[in-house]
């Protein structure tokens, strides 16, 4: 099976940004059935979803998992839910800044992820990776992503299972923040996303 | 410089603790310049303090660093105080329950801890283990060996440094656990608990 | 202008629920240029939305503005989108609980709140009224409700606006909850509605 | 019973302060058996101690109460320990900021409160106000006049109920402040002191 993994450049003044570095490392791993291709998206407005869209394209894929850092998150989470709307707390790395603007004007108000996330949270728990199922991706790049991938998928009738999960800080970014910031470790997160493709690849 | 190193048995209905672990693979490690004992307590309110003291005169220690679980944190939790206070909210693991009864009925309200815990706290974050500084080591077992020692070491007039650390849930137990439960890895507490022995250590 | 007004009966083991109390509070007052009718909705995955729309067609109101309890909840919520999605963390108080079932098999995935929810939020906020605007519902009776709200005024044609609005707990309840529960007055919760109500009337 | 209510002025940008403003009410209201005598506080390093002891020296009470705000926490928060430790995230009123500093050089590590916090605990729960028994009032103002508070009554032997309460942020506080964050009603503040103020009267 032909999964696409993609994940997002580092932004808010961090160095490095956990999908970045799982979709480096996963590109370069051999899972048993699954042939993986990667994008690594700008945190970008406008190039971040064609720089998704065009990985898509290029790649033809079976699957599509993408990935993002959610920093207060304390576990991996699953996103259930797209939604159409733009409302960004922080710039972009651009520095452009939206409030309450749809991403498709025509488009639905949200779409459901079609990943078997409901099995991949299972499996995460069996296998002792911390998780949960969420109803909100946000707001920001990462929802952007998600639905605009979803929208894609949809208006091209392409029936592939596609999704978005977000990732805790690492413990090297949460150090670095104020507070008492939860984190995980980059061989925890692997171990999650290569769990959660293998589900995706038998089913 | 001769370190004793505590953890406790696992309580709670876990089948692990991660500072029992952290025992076992530091008492295995050459940390140069230190010499490691090792003691890993029962969580039970008579014998947990009993073996504590046994381990001190056993050992002779220079420095003492006690460890123990707290579920719920997100970080290494260096404590900086404990008191004279039992309050369990769950039984010990012989089913035992106090509330509201001072450790030492004749002792003084509280100890600061006797440990470098500024330095060890910036080392940490400076080495990219998520800690944080804490006011509270609860009113448990933690708490209560934490008083025990440095009430003892007063009492014997032995200036050593000693103190206690709290460490977060692994990932197996947190996937476990309701809600969104944050965790650190092993590998991640033991670089943490190893930096706060070199500097101990260095001091 | 007419606007119905709904609040929930008590659930999951409370004797009170906010919702009902501000629903028969403000039944009784008088809001210049609004005429208030209300309704009160078993909590129960049957017969809630039934009495929901039942009202919905008594009253035949120019806007609508569903009240719920969110007991971990620290200020007002202010929703922008219900989910298609039935997943009962407990029991609906006839027993029933289900897990990952459509609302609508046949509806869509969402919708967004058709309030005018930013100008809500920030007229809260300036008269002093703690508040959010929310991305998620749940997946209760809340959400039900929201989305069986929008999706039956979307095939009727009614262009009116309609949303959900959850609630902390009030103080009696907090005080009764394990742990440290953020709760608000039941006279600020009021206040909180009635600007709503005023924002929409204006609008 | 004379008893002394201390609270302290606005500080961290806010114009103002629950702890005054209850103060304030209390001191013109008529609690059957209980004389009130009040002050309100600087909060500040050098003044804030000074202004308390003048006040417990003329007005000669037969119990201190103080109170101060804790923003960010959920319910009204029995004190059970001041700590000796001066350590600020933010500078005090006159811009004076201080890390890790003793309160008393000479002094013990901590002080336990005399109030019956146990009992004020359950009477404000079963009287519907969400409170909570704390063991750590932090490292600012507030921590510093209870410890200087409690060290003043042990050098002088007088053996005085004493203690400290921390209040939640008023409404209009918690909704200028960023997030989601929790508040009490002063209403609702008043009646959990005046019930601390009863219970400490009665016992």
């Amino acid at each position: 099976m032909k999964i696409l993994l993609t994940g997002f450049e580092p932004f808010d003044n961090s160095p490095v940004n956990p999908s970045e570095k799982i979709v480096y490392m996963l590109a370069n791993e051999s899972i048993p059935g699954v042939e993986i291709s990667t994008a690594v998206l700008p945190v970008d407005l406008k190039l971040g979803p064609i720089a998704l869209l065009n990985a898509v394209k290029v790649s033809e894929p079976e699957a599509v998992i993408c990935l993002g850092q959610a920093s207060r998150r304390a576990v991996i989470s699953i996103e259930r839910v797209a939604v159409n709307l733009l409302d960004f707390r922080i710039p972009d790395n651009a520095g452009k800044q939206v409030e309450d603007q749809p991403i498709e004007p025509n488009g639905p108000a949200a779409y459901f992820t079609t990943l078997p996330v409901r099995k991949i949270y299972s499996v995460l728990k069996e296998n002792g990776v911390p998780s949960e199922l969420s109803l909100s991706a946000g707001t920001y790049l990462c929802n952007q992503v998600m639905f605009t991938l979803l929208h894609y998928l949809k208006e091209q009738d392409l029936k592939i299972p596609a999704g978005f999960i977000h990732l805790p800080a690492l413990p090297e970014q949460a150090a670095q923040m104020k507070g008492s910031v939860p984190s995980m470790s980059l061989e925890k997160m692997i171990q999650g996303i290569r769990l959660a493709i293998q589900v995706i690849a038998q089913e």
